[in-house]
């Protein structure tokens, strides 16, 4: 939607506007037009050098970040993905579209479909129903940190208004980044030893950073001046109104966002509107999106850092910055301060406080079922299991199996997976969450969670202490294929006899992505309304590797033919069609 | 064999005990049980530091190189492969076994298999039908280069001698090794402009070579003193004879081999007796095998130096040295000479002499067709095609369809690859093969060479000058599916109407790996009497990537049912069964 379009409709009532508009296009379909648009991807590797230092990049037809999708509500998406890695296989989730009726389409490897071997080309096609903000990405292994992500930007139909108005609407992805392989990073963590790659060395504000070169080693390629790594611009018109649509992939850290000396104020998460609310400084999780409104109202005659530093981790990286640029100032003149560092990295209040927050718009609360007809208590440890160090949910580290569940599950192949249910609580009068997991009895399944087909499931996320004492880390979890309402957080030990109580019935925003803090909890409520297998897991992406995750079934049985473009691997090769 | 076995017949008459065996097998099969050898593999990344210097490599069961296959004539082989890397495929070919009647597991992706998908099983099975030493190794993108490689040996049956004799048995095989990552190395090949990785940093003596840690950068884990890379030690026995099998493994380098001091007497090239000759250093190119005598008659109160240097480029890499330890001197006692240097790289006639000299043992002449059906001239040169650097042959430049040739041969899928034939040869009259190539059509392609079932056929290799002035590259060929008579060598210009005038009809090696001197010619033969598809390629990593190989088709009619386990890539997804 262009800004001035938006700015002509901006004194009128909304709410009313909307239902008018609902009504015309429901009933006649003539104001508003679908639209189908067709991409085609070539996914191959490239050098690259997003931070100066030149390594491999998984790239989206010679790009990391890949190319933004921009639809409207509405449209249908179709992407051709050609796979050109040369050895290598790839599958790309849509992350925040729900798949309606395209489950197999959610580009889950494991979950969903079999990878896109390598030189294979493969189809995508799913309709974006809602307006908002959203990312794509690799979800196969641990390829996502290789390179493999961009946004998704649905615009509401035309002549739909939205709750705020704004001149120009602009976004950004915010990345953290190593320099090591995402191989050499996984077969660390799969070690005995376990060994860990360290801190990212640099975090990318849509795709740029600035590492330091001088510790780059003789042999690496590492050069200051690549206009690749020359800082991202956003020009500012003095007294204008931004909508910044911030959408954060990083495969680890968890990252504060300001642009020095602005307010923002907070208008839309994970696609639903917010009721708003000023900061100064966003925290943003893995999977989150956020838009967020500024006016360019600061003194005209300096630039200004954009900045995003780590938090809930101690920081081993330096902030990410891009420039704020008032025109018509030169995009190029450096801030005359220092960029901003951000809250102290280990404040969990200031991270839960702002969580608390963000609550549905009023006109735009999708009102929660009052009561749940499931609860699940997920309690997220780290333990060893066999030597290897894992995460874990109720004792259970999650180990995808080779057969992707939705088609084990609709075409009944009952091998593929335990199919004993998966642990639905943990003993949570007696365990200490302080303490370091005793991890007795914790091992590796495949087991899923079977739903009744349009029940409501609360889903309780608790935290807990790490492997090493005294520590505890924020996990941001994501569901595939639903939007839950977020009821609560709490700090400490979730009692399912007193919290449910304070739950947030009234307005609840709905996410897909939600942090889970330090020793905290977090509780979500979804509806199992949407036929499929859908993962849910921590968006870190060396913990969904390590097996901090779950899956969900509901109403397979209902779910159409299954495309035997998702088949190939595992006991799915002999189903696969020509 | 144990040595004592075989030196207790070692005065017989081989040729008339090996008939008289022959008959009592083939007529009583009493006397000989063909064996079944069963191979659990697991394929992984590993962190391995053969030359001190830690990187990723492609392991089975944990180890680079992998385990030697040990076999009699006539046993088959089954190897489970269990492809446990994340996200990357692997293909796994039998190199120097001819796969009859199992033309599907010669396991060169693209040619007879769609790749092993990562997290699948595949099983190979195949009959090792003569004696001799052989290798295997990834046939998949540049996997090989990984680590993925290991020797097979096959023992003639009990009670047939060989035409020499030893007390031990021992064997060594060469590589080069980068510590940049076989993805690094491949997509600069494929990159405009074009990026080459370099010279070696270290050789491989049984997966052992020593990197000069003080060239490591600061963020390397390079550790001189690891176990890991501590030389490997022949141990031997003052005044006893031991066979060593030599094979050559490299991605790229062509490798003269010496034991310090110590002559060696060539009897074996490729599985095949060669007439005994002597020599002090051995010239050994990529995908050749070599048995040599060597007596430990040296003053045995030191060790002696295994070495081998880099011949045909000018090198950039260290000698790669092993010790050559006398027993009871401490295997860790340093030899107290310098590492032998090896000849001048450059010296093109000493080799082409060598070439010359590798003979058929004159009890063991299999006798060449005296004349050809066929003579396929193929002008080696590199090229540049829409801009990148590529190698063709009569200036095509071979691209790998995504469908197996052998599937889509034996299936009569005629639009998976070009149908018209690919060019018989070039214009050899006009030719200059000391020029920069003109390159005004070359073009990349994927017709294949069909030939009839039982034909003879003559191949010459001509080399000739690269895209570089002056500039003419040792190309080591190498056919899957058969051995072929070596008729001959030339420097210049093949001429058709002089040259085979000059052929050796009388007692040629066969071979399945043939080097192409500089500026030089190289004349093969073969019979096309194994019903398959099969590679036929220069045998250095970076060019048969870069387009250095063609396909023969012959007698596909007479190829039986293919196993589906070879199946699910491009085309034949839809033919893979249950």
């Amino acid at each position: 939607m262009s800004a001035s379009y938006s700015a002509s409709w901006r004194r009128g009532n909304p709410r009313l506007l909307l239902l008018l508009l609902c009504t015309i296009w429901s009933t006649t379909g003539l104001l508003v037009q679908a639209k189908v648009h067709y991409h085609k991807w070539d996914i191959s590797y490239k050098f690259k050098s997003p931070d100066c230092f030149k390594k491999l990049a998984v790239t989206i037809n010679g790009q990391t970040p890949g190319p933004t999708i921009n639809a409207q509500q509405g449209d249908t998406i179709v992407v051709r993905v050609k796979n050109s890695l040369l050895t290598e296989n790839v599958a790309i989730h849509w992350h925040g579209i729900r798949q309606i009726g395209t489950p197999w389409f959610d580009g889950t490897e494991g979950v969903t479909q079999c990878p896109i071997v390598a030189g294979d080309t493969f189809v995508y096609r799913f309709v974006v129903d809602r307006p908002g903000t959203y990312l794509y990405h690799a979800h196969y292994g641990m390829q996502r940190s290789a390179g493999l992500y961009g946004l998704i930007r649905v615009a509401v139909p035309d002549g739909v208004v939205e709750p705020f108005a704004y001149d120009y609407d602009r976004s950004i992805v915010l990345n953290d980044w190593w320099h090591n392989s995402t191989y050499e990073q996984a077969t660390g963590l799969a070690s005995i030893p376990f060994v860990w790659v360290g801190e990212p060395q640099s975090l990318l504000i849509n795709g740029r950073g600035k590492f330091n070169c001088s510790l780059a080693g003789p042999t690496a390629v590492c050069n200051a001046t690549n206009p690749e790594c020359s800082p991202y611009v956003l020009t500012v018109v003095p007294g204008k109104t931004y909508r910044l649509r911030i959408a954060s992939i990083t495969s680890l850290s968890a990252l504060n966002f300001e642009i020095e000396g602005h307010n923002m104020t907070v208008v839309e998460a994970d696609g639903h509107y917010v009721k708003p609310f000023v900061i100064k400084n966003l925290n943003i999780y893995s999977g989150e999106t956020y838009s967020v409104l500024f006016t360019a109202d600061r003194d005209p005659s300096r630039n200004y850092w954009l900045a995003m530093n780590v938090i809930s981790r101690k920081p081993g990286t330096p902030t990410g910055t891009a420039v704020l640029n008032y025109y018509p100032n030169h995009p190029r003149k450096s801030p005359p301060t220092s960029p901003p560092v951000g809250p102290p990295w280990d404040d969990a209040a200031y991270r839960f406080n702002q969580s608390h927050a963000i609550r549905s718009h009023p006109d735009y609360v999708h009102p929660p079922p009052l009561t749940s007809d499931r609860m699940i208590i997920l309690l997220n440890t780290q333990n060893r299991v066999d030597g290897y160090t894992r995460w874990s949910l109720n004792n259970v580290s999650f180990n995808m199996p080779h057969t992707p569940y939705l088609i084990a599950l609709k075409e009944n192949l009952r091998h593929v997976f335990d199919q004993r249910p998966a642990p639905e609580t943990y003993d949570y009068r007696n365990y200490d969450i302080h303490s370091v997991p005793e991890n007795h009895n914790a091992t590796t399944g495949t087991s899923i969670y079977r739903l009744d087909f349009n029940s409501t499931v609360d889903v309780i996320l608790q935290n807990a202490n790490m492997i090493e004492a005294n520590k505890s880390e924020t996990h941001p979890w994501h569901l595939h294929g639903h939007d839950f309402w977020v009821l609560g957080y709490g700090s400490g030990k979730f009692d399912p006899e007193v919290h449910p109580k304070e739950y947030n019935l009234v307005d609840p925003i709905m996410k897909n992505t939600v942090p889970l803090h330090y020793y905290g909890w977090t509780a979500i409520r979804f509806r199992a309304d949407n036929p499929g297998a859908w993962a849910f897991h921590c968006h870190i992406e060396s913990h969904f590797f390590m097996g901090m995750g779950i899956v969900f079934e509901e109403g397979v049985d209902r779910v159409g033919e299954l495309p035997t473009s998702i088949m190939g691997c595992g006991d799915s090769k002999s189903l696969r069609g020509p």
